[in-house]
């Protein structure tokens, strides 16, 4: 069941990397809503392969079809289905790699799971290409949170040693940037940087920074389902994660209460506080500031310079050369896909929010 | 539902921190295992607070009443329902923070999500005292794991400056150690850290660290239910838990693929790398190496000093000074509850594996 | 995790027969809710066991105590946790039917499911005895409903040849006749033949009728929670219930679209028909008739008559005579099993009904 | 999320009547087991509409394409993804049914929770359609079952007056007879009964019975996840059930307990009884018996005779003839949905019977 993530809403991928199609079904919307396939599209645009110098040469339409769910452009309260035919599949460079896995993949995973039956070109069902049909059904999260005036925004915080933070970062600025990056200078030294990378076969690992604005208090459910514990189970689905801190995260961790305490304040409509360091959700739950969150991306373990690894039929120790086309910085591509996930996990708790009556009539005169 | 986390198991905790008990049901566990109430209570004691002089006076013998699930000290099938008194809960020090939310803690959110009905002694159903039923449902996990070879250990690894690492870190000495570091010298310097944090009505986080050893490969499910995801939605239920990291975890976005991408080895019984960079985890799913994962807490929240908040009723900025027996460092208490979580996402995970047939007969001639 | 039902909320029952308690947790209601525990005793005294000279003469007083969920009176958000101490269970009579199950009964089933570690004194947790923490829960399913004008009321309409059909039955008359039959001759005539079969030391089955009254039409989601699978998989939870039927049910089965089809009326308020032939549920969702369902019980298996089994041991046949104190009509006290479990299907429904908003901005001016 | 059934499997179907394609999703099957497709395509047959002269004449090749769970001819542990493109929808006869809801159909229920966002074309996502999915994933669940031993089998036991009863039918006749019949006799009765039927516009109802065959004692979970709960939420959710009763279920209502109880025989492999009046379940659980359930089918509401209905804008009385193409009795091609829908829940129940380990080591020496 690990292919579904659910409460109010249900969010199912499915496919894999080299077979006929991926995508993604999202149910428990409710009826009603206009949904834009031309903005589900920019934002497979923005995740697409092959879009940029910097990234993979896969190439990818990535048209969504959407087989149900809309009726005359609305939602219809049934489930939201979505298609994406894989168009420039190459199988052929996974035969060598077969017995032999890839440092730092999950291709050696997937062989002690599932043995002779796994799916394994392409990294089968781990590969990125499932994040595909997520942003799809993220995109959907997002117009409905829109209506609702919330935004999420990500964009890359940091690649190796270049960063550059913002608070209210621009999206059509992240996404002119090819890098995702905020800020210009930035995106153009990063630029080169992964350029050099590419020359030498390496890749490089990165921080996603997101930030979800007008986020109404009370968002979260107590304990097992805090905001973090649900953001964070999706953030741990997208392939390449290995991190995930709220507000300043571990840095808290060696600071004392009193400095790192922040007083509430007001500012005649929502709670707020100096510097945010909690990332926006106390108790679980959030009650004004923005959510704030850090993602840590590894970087791509596809790499084209030689590497050492054991055959898992002979047990024997191999070099091998991956071939295939991989993205130098898998955390460019991933920055639409946190942005994405994030939405889904935002509507499904806020979704819960919303109860029909708050408590018995007594006590709800104006209700 | 937040109260629930479930799959293969179903744990589910109740009560408050001033009402009349806590406790937990963990229901899914198969019958015929032998459950050592002893076992339970070693853990519970570990947690216990009033146990030393660096941990909360609040005093409570957090004895379990085991009211189902056990027939002649094995499991039977049935939900385990476990239940332990609230005996020392003082509720007067709760009054004068009713209007008046301590900063960095859950007050103010508990208010805006549930306004004049919320349950507000204590921290109500957001208190640490919600872990110690935790810790009883994953004391009951952790044996189950134990009969099946596995085991978890979580140790303090950080405190402030102070840092201990091992790799290898003997249970009983950690619990032997007040400030649960794995080395003498450090448990004592952490320990006179925390007395003079103390006298200064202050609190420090620290960093808890996780490995989960023998673990068998191919634990864990593709996609949404990652052994990261899986572990980190535990994690962030844990009152004061603000990152996780799995491996090198932050460090490793900053790096080159060429330097961080271990080659796999065989030591005849199973894979592992040398390093174990990406903490035992690859495609979200293990393939040989130990899990390895670290948590980061903030600072007790509820402090001595002074602090400004506001009045949530006539939005004043007002002082405070947070009365109550609270503990200097939450992290540490934490441990056996950071521990206990492991264990009962790690049993979820791996009653998910054993499946009663792989395949059909003709290829399973000697299944 | 067969112990739990849930979406919207969850009811976790635990205990068993002859153990030390048996529980409930109601989790998911809204906070803001004033419940009133003499509503729940009520509902608790309706079910409770030796209140009547033709139910079994186990005295429990089936005091309810609330460990959590509420504060002040009012639901907190929290689950609500309720226990029922058992006190009065006798062992004794089970041990001659450890390897002798009963026929009609689960003992065999339990025997071959849990085998050695079976909880088997009183029937363990397949016992009717966990029908009281199901009643508790569903006491206070049926007050939220109430507050919103819903309700539900179960009768006996069938026990043998005796029949009495009521479509707008008196709650409280049901609960004067000792049968919980709707009619006062019918109860007499019922209570004498009870009478009688107690004397032959045999048993007998009834029929029960529900009826949901002001229930909002959309209640019910499309295919897999229809109204009918949602109430269907609550009524199959009860012990000793053999089938369902909605509306005129089986009936309908040999008659002609033209017969049963009856045209929708509108009275000014809400849709309805002639004889609501389908129960009020249409495609699984209502449209304005109420919900009208009938659930067959089969007489208690335990009767006093000696009775042929087999010795799950040896294989041999062998005689028994059923000792324990048992009721000569389960379904008589089923009646507010039936209804409470009824009440928490409902709800759960109807807390999916009521979303934050129905589509977009531009479509909901009024909103 | 009421498109999704699920625990240890999950089923989800997408798509509508008229929209593009129908489709289901099969979650939580273990890798390794070979998949027929001609097997999966004989069951699409069975099910699908224009085969016979007594069904509807909507012609859908109804050919599955299976986009993902497959590699090699194997399940690769991934969700079986499958899809049928609707071929032959023809809208224009809905358009007038579109402010005049057909009486007995769920017209009126869409309008009245979805409003003018429904999809009410062809009866939308609550059309008979959805179950051509269903059929798709249940015809892999069967393979599973039968791998394992375990077979299903349902048939059309009553028709109108004609019933033909069979312990052990013949599933190569059943589908040998256009009405599913499982006698010679009957079926040509039936025929000629529904032949008349449809020259007169008019409809009729069914009774189909399931016998679940080999079944393993101990199946099913104890209260809410009993077979019965399972087994009846599966079958509520296929359009047109009215009921369904397991053994001899209502008669069962009117029976004393002394001639209802059977005694337990063992015929040197399994448990069983005489006549097998529980339906193979006791406790909600298997002990050895066969599975067996009678579920009542309505007559088809949509039918060509002129019927009263009210208009829901201007709520006048007016009157319908149902154009379009329809089943003169829904419950023959009902059988094999009944068939596939039973195997998709027995799979569920048997994949959460196979545990790794039946309690600790010391009690479990050859294991």
């Amino acid at each position: 069941m690990s292919f579904t993530f659910r409460d109010r809403i249900s969010v199912s991928i499915f496919g894999s990397s080299h077979g006929e199609a991926v995508g993604s079904i999202l149910d428990g919307i409710p009826a009603g809503f206009r949904i834009d396939p031309v903005y589900i599209s920019r934002w497979m645009e923005r995740r697409a392969p092959g879009r940029s110098s910097i990234t993979t040469q896969r190439k990818e339409s990535d048209t969504v079809r959407i087989i149900s769910g809309l009726t005359n452009g609305y939602t219809d309260g049934g489930p939201i289905t979505m298609m994406i035919e894989n168009e420039d599949a190459i199988g052929k460079h996974y035969d060598e790699l077969k017995e032999r896995p890839r440092p730092g993949h999950g291709d050696l995973s997937l062989f002690l799971k599932y043995g002779e039956f796994r799916n394994y070109s392409g990294g089968g069902f781990l590969s990125g290409r499932m994040t595909a049909p997520l942003v799809a059904a993220g995109s959907i999260a997002m117009q409905i949170l829109n209506y609702h005036g919330i935004e999420v925004v990500s964009y890359l915080e940091e690649l190796g040693d270049i960063k550059f933070i913002s608070n209210d970062p621009d999206e059509k600025l992240i996404y002119q940037h090819e890098t995702r990056m905020a800020g210009s200078s930035s995106d153009e030294d990063a630029r080169r940087l992964i350029l050099g990378l590419m020359s030498e076969g390496d890749s490089i690992g990165g921080v996603i920074r997101t930030l979800v604005k007008n986020v109404p208090a009370g968002l979260g459910e107590p304990f097992f389902d805090s905001v973090e514990s649900v953001l964070s189970h999706l953030m741990f689905s997208i392939p390449g994660v290995k991190g995930i801190e709220f507000g300043v995260g571990f840095s808290m961790a060696g600071s004392r209460g009193s400095r790192v305490n922040e007083p509430f304040k007001w500012d005649g409509r929502r709670y707020y506080t100096e510097n945010n360091r909690n990332g926006g959700v106390l108790g679980g739950i959030t009650y004004g500031d923005q959510i704030d969150f850090r993602v840590a991306m590894k970087p791509t373990s596809s790499i084209r310079k030689e590497q050492a690894t054991i055959n898992v039929i002979t047990h024997e120790e191999e070099k091998i050369t991956v071939r295939g086309r991989h993205d130098p910085c898998i955390a460019i591509r991933a920055v639409p896909v946190v942005n994405c996930a994030t939405a889904l996990g935002i509507l499904d708790l806020y979704l819960r929010m919303v109860l029909p009556y708050k408590g018995n009539p007594e006590n709800n005169p104006g209700d």
